[in-house]
């Protein structure tokens, strides 16, 4: 797994930052771009604030954690700024979408914008130690947790009673995001949220049958025969299961962490498309046609989170079976997935792997999945290295 | 054009209506399942308004139409008892899903749901003369031209004033539903409607740079360079022309009709996939990624509508281009769609044209496109039929 060290650490260095630091940056009106084509050129020019977040959060954590280059501080606060000065209503939540010069398009209708905007804010101030970063993402994580229990507000179309459900997407983020924010938050809120998110991931929305965790459930936990209960995401599923591993290791929890690695190891088995390889967007548990039209679509950002989990699997534990499907995950995102031509990771493959688009960024992909994912990787591996060194 | 007349008739009545009759009631609960699988069983019980409504719509017109079978009027009376048990809240709206046993699951939160009940409402009041099919057709029908110019209500997630757009698929609809509804609402309110109509399809939202009409545009009509603005669904185009053809013949308007015909043979020019064959399901205009996953699938609906509006364009003109387009469609479709084994056809195919999903029916694809489309081609071209016998 040695060598991996390093080309991760190029990919991310040389083809991917770059292409963000040359295409991104809306010089004229501030925020970001997104849009981007395969060479770079802006084909649209809405700023969705999902991605306007985390590309704050991205350069910022770079700067902190792999290179204090100035260029990624002042992308981070050129973006900032941006958002400060227009993504928010009268009443500090987030809007999901802005015109090219900040005037909003669609109402905060859920409460990702709001999550994605603190994990950059607060990333943004353990860098700079600006306040008002600070106080903005403290208000909008208290607000997430006040929004939680009905994240979509007034816009939810579905009549309570019925058929009620809770949605995985939720205790996935908090989990990711308390980590994120601990410094402004403080550890007391944090092991709190923890305690709370581990249970509802890993018992409540996991059905020990299938041994796979459902994007949605009864309240009561139990499995719903609906499309909604019957949906499989299992990028979702890998994409938990390493924030959950950093939650064990936080907290040495061994039984937490080898659960966490049969889970992510069952899911990849699951999801991964035997006939074209890849792994699918989405499946039916009962193997029912899904409504998502797109189910069998190999999408970037489940291949880069499965990367990173088998990473921090073999990081944590040196198991055997995550270095063998690292090594296959590499291969089939690095043939597909990589543009060695324009820099960044094409995003939609159909199902036989080729471009479905061949977009760089787009409504939901920025600049994110791709260079944490690197990172991530990069981080985990060196430390083994490191490890083995040291021994 | 001759030998077309038998082969949609026989497939509309032995291989896709008697799918529907055995698979597609609920005998226990009331309603239709429209969730079948490739062999008609049902893989999950929710029932769709669309669909209930657009199965009964079917039914009564089949009834009225092609043959005076008790059964298929049963059938759409036992969908009509469902549904008005069921379908409404306080204010006479219609829910978007119900549950199996027809409690509410997803608000009224737009007004297709009314659309299509009222349609089916009226078809089945025509063969019945039942008043509380009429009345409730009528006041549905009111309160959609009550509502048409907020469609979505509390749940629309738009801001006023940013990028006010309008879509083209209320005028649309309305064009074909005012005609449906003609005996319960009367003909000078259809006149007036039809007026209004014509002028958003064919002078707002047709943009004669291209050629083609956009799915949405500017309030004053002008060209939003935006993801909804630079959207084409060439499917919904064809379908619309053929329904303003009918127009044109009701009024003879043969300027109207010859406009009509040549934005359908532009848009199936501009949708259709010259690699794989069949009409992409969405493209951008500025050929831009579009934001729809699913753009380039082939979908059941676009190409029944196609063949539909060739059928009446060689009706109605004799038009050479309508007949060559026709016959095109009509190999590809019955190659690919059509599925002899179990009836009924695929209604998703991938870009080569190989089921994506092997559903014959499901949240969107019910007892509709299919039958309606078989039928009205078969009317149009018997109807050039007799008049050559004639002359």
């Amino acid at each position: 797994m040695k060598d991996f060290v390093n080309k991760y650490k190029s990919e991310l260095v040389n083809n991917v930052l770059p292409f963000w630091e040359r295409h991104s940056i809306d010089q004229e009106q501030g925020g970001f771009f997104t849009c981007l084509e395969r060479d770079g050129s802006v084909f649209d020019t809405d700023k969705f604030m999902w991605l306007q977040g985390r590309q704050i959060w991205t350069m910022a954590t770079m700067y902190d954690k792999l290179e204090a280059k100035d260029q990624w501080k002042k992308i981070a606060e050129h973006g900032a700024r941006f958002i400060l000065d227009n993504g928010r209503d009268v009443n500090g939540d987030w809007y999901f979408s802005l015109d090219r010069s900040g005037r909003p398009l669609v109402q905060p209708y859920n409460i990702f914008s709001d999550c994605f905007a603190t994990m950059g804010l607060g990333a943004l101030y353990k860098i700079t130690g600006t306040d008002e970063y600070g106080q903005v993402a403290l208000h909008t994580f208290n607000r997430i947790l006040e929004r939680q229990q009905h994240p979509k507000g007034v816009y939810s179309k579905l009549i309570p009673g019925t058929r009620d459900l809770k949605g995985f997407s939720l205790p996935m983020i908090l989990s990711n995001l308390s980590l994120e924010l601990e410094h402004i938050v403080g550890t007391p809120t944090v092991d709190g949220l923890i305690d709370q998110v581990i249970y509802e991931v890993m018992e409540v929305f996991y059905q020990p049958e299938s041994g796979l965790i459902m994007e949605s459930v009864h309240l009561d936990g139990s499995f719903s025969d609906s499309f909604d209960g019957r949906l499989v995401n299992p990028g979702h599923i890998i994409e938990a299961m390493w924030f959950m591993m950093d939650l064990a290791d936080r907290r040495g929890d061994v039984n937490l962490m080898n659960k966490c690695i049969t889970i992510a190891l069952r899911a990849l088995e699951f999801g991964w498309d035997e006939q074209y390889g890849g792994i699918f967007y989405f499946k039916d548990i009962l193997n029912r046609p899904p409504q998502q039209l797109e189910w069998d679509q190999k999408l970037w950002w489940v291949h880069l989170e499965a990367l990173v989990c088998m990473a921090k699997g073999y990081q944590y534990t040196g198991n055997e079976s995550c270095k063998l499907w690292f090594e296959k995950l590499d291969a089939y995102a690095f043939e597909k997935f990589a543009d060695p031509e324009y820099g960044e990771w094409f995003g939609y493959l159909n199902r036989l792997g080729q471009p479905l688009l061949t977009l760089k960024g787009g409504k939901w992909k920025g600049c994110f999945h791709v260079p944490r994912a690197l990172f991530k990787v990069y981080e985990s591996l060196q430390s083994v290295y490191k490890l083995h060194v040291a021994t």
